[in-house]
């Protein structure tokens, strides 16, 4: 036997390859996907199932369309024009982080700064951390608030793009359109992107400024309200020039068919999307009052989650919280979120469901306002 | 643009918004997707259909399923036993296309230069051309064999990565594995991926030498034998050390649920894929005669496709060949390939029809060794 100490490695041949700079500095971004058999409201998914009508579509896919690639160009016609704009102004995107990623890839310069008021979807600085721009971080008060007068301080020079979801996770709170106005016109060299992929819950959209704002973009994404977040489809819109630049750097074929057919009957089924969004909104009312009278501070929410103030206990409350069948997502490594939790809005019953699992959770906890 | 505004628009103040220099310099990639209803020999598919397994999983997708974002990690799990790998050495992609795409990404940085054989899949210079590396093109000779003596002496230390297609696209010629590995050990500060895209249709891998060899990567596809160009599958494989780089760009949510469902029973149905590939063979084989027979220069092939020599009149040729219901790839913008049409293979029964339309359009342009 060998001792360890003994072992010999040969002296190594090659110099390992090393990846770009910026991509050792990188953060890593691992969603706690495994294990979800529960009640999942820890991702702001749709909570329970997308239309019976995309069901049903995919019950007529033959197995030789399968072998053809996607062909997105129709199915981006019908989007465009259920949302009144030009084919050329919009992209189809392989979930939302797909136009992130290839809007920031497309304009991001070294040099260049991304504007992020924070805290906020954790992509944006992922993706823009791949490339060469500096991110500028403006942070939000602690009411959260969307902290426009910071923002408008902020744009510099070399100000790229701004990208601000509205409304915001995971605070769920909003920018008004003025202020997206005087952002646009304050920064007529950087694209302003309001990503609003939780717009259904909200009601208020820019769309209609899409190509009148020279350096206005939108996304949206069907992973929420429509709940296709398994079909991986988003959407980038803008002036035609700026969407050309998109368009060279986006992989013709990165929508899926299957999505690509799903997308027109989720779309025409308008009436399953007003039921769910309604019941939301409903679920969203009970469960807001039922953490008013359970003592917990919350956040106002625009959006399918509610942000709330667990404190020091926020590992336990939600390792508790899913031991009771119940997902939520720690928000502590967020900025300025030390303590807090999002819990997605699901129907009206499942956040009874919720509500009765935080109850006992806060009461084991002795967290302050729990159960009575 | 369609729509109008109740903005009123001042006279723009600044210079439009534009993107990386780069980006503006790219070359724009539009594939003739559109209008696809004949005999596909353009895109090297699957002329027939995916596995009936792939097609029964669809029918037991549930609503409520759809509604989750995607696990890949399960499924990856699956993919690396199948080839005899460990799943962190593993990752599936949005398509081949994606893991060129991510992989470029991480590694390519100011400076860096991509050594391309060429003619090749015209995607590597895509997405080298969004990055900030130089792509240094290696012509292959007339005919069109493998350039491994020019290739070794192009190597530099500024050489980051090298991307061989093997068999490659559009010549159907193979590089060694001798070849591959000389040239791994030759630029051992440089990625090698050979993209084994066509690898069922020529029999030979280096899968067996993933993590042994600590500079060497592997590319596959689903879009190929397995007829599922319309999932999105790709799959990009290498050491660990190299595939820690490639995770940190690649979004975690990038590959579709279905694809995923899709993935597990295609691998099972190895009969399925050996019956679609034997069928291939045997049509490749019938079809190079029948090109023999009428006297059109082609070029030896290992995969699913047979480069022609069509000449000056290739565009007619391909336009005629559509009208007759049978459409294929002119390859003439290509480097090295001016004249020369690609021809997917096909069932027999598929190529028979191949080469009756072959033999009137050559009679019709009065190409010399048309139909006699």
């Amino acid at each position: 036997m060998t001792k360890k100490s003994t072992v010999k490695l040969a002296p190594p041949q090659v110099a390992q390859v090393m990846p770009r700079a910026r991509v050792q500095a990188m953060k890593e971004y691992h969603p706690p996907l495994g294990c979800r058999d529960a009640l999942r409201l820890d991702f702001n998914e749709n909570t329970v199932a997308c239309s019976p009508k995309v069901r049903e579509i995919l019950g007529s896919i033959s197995a030789g369309s399968i072998t053809r690639y996607p062909e997105r160009a129709p199915v981006e016609s019908i989007v465009a024009a259920h949302l009144g704009l030009a084919p050329a102004q919009v992209a189809l995107t392989n979930g939302v982080d797909e136009a992130i990623h290839v809007l920031f890839e497309a304009f991001l310069e070294d040099g260049d700064e991304l504007l992020l008021p924070v805290p906020t979807y954790t992509m944006y600085e992922v993706y823009a951390s791949a490339t060469d721009a500096r991110v500028i971080a403006v942070q939000a008060a602690d009411d959260l608030q969307f902290p426009f007068e910071r923002l408008l301080a902020a744009i510099t020079p070399r100000t790229k793009i701004i990208a601000i979801a509205n409304p915001n996770s995971p605070s769920g709170s909003v920018a008004t359109r003025a202020q997206l106005l005087e952002i646009a016109s304050r920064a007529p060299h950087a694209v302003l992107l309001v990503d609003e992929a939780y717009f259904h819950f909200h009601g208020e959209t820019i769309v209609d400024l899409i190509g009148a704002i020279p350096n206005l973009m939108m996304a949206r994404t069907f992973s929420k309200a429509y709940g296709l977040a398994g079909l991986r489809l988003g959407l980038l819109a803008g002036p035609v020039d700026l969407m050309r630049w998109v368009k060279r750097v986006l992989s013709p074929y990165s929508v899926n068919s299957l999505a690509l057919a799903c997308l027109p009957p989720a779309l025409a089924d308008t009436a399953y999307l007003d039921w769910y969004v309604a019941e939301v909104l409903a679920a969203r009312a009970e469960f807001e009052a039922a953490l008013d009278d359970a003592g917990v501070h919350r956040w106002p929410s625009r959006a399918n989650f509610v942000l709330v103030e667990i404190g020091a206990q926020h590992k336990e409350f939600t390792r508790l919280m899913s031991a009771a069948g119940v997902l939520v997502r720690d928000r502590s490594a967020d900025p300025g979120c030390d303590g807090r939790v999002r819990i997605t809005i699901g129907t009206r019953e499942q956040m009874r469901q919720a509500a009765g699992a935080l109850n006992e959770v806060l009461a084991t906890l002795k967290i302050t306002g729990g159960a009575q």
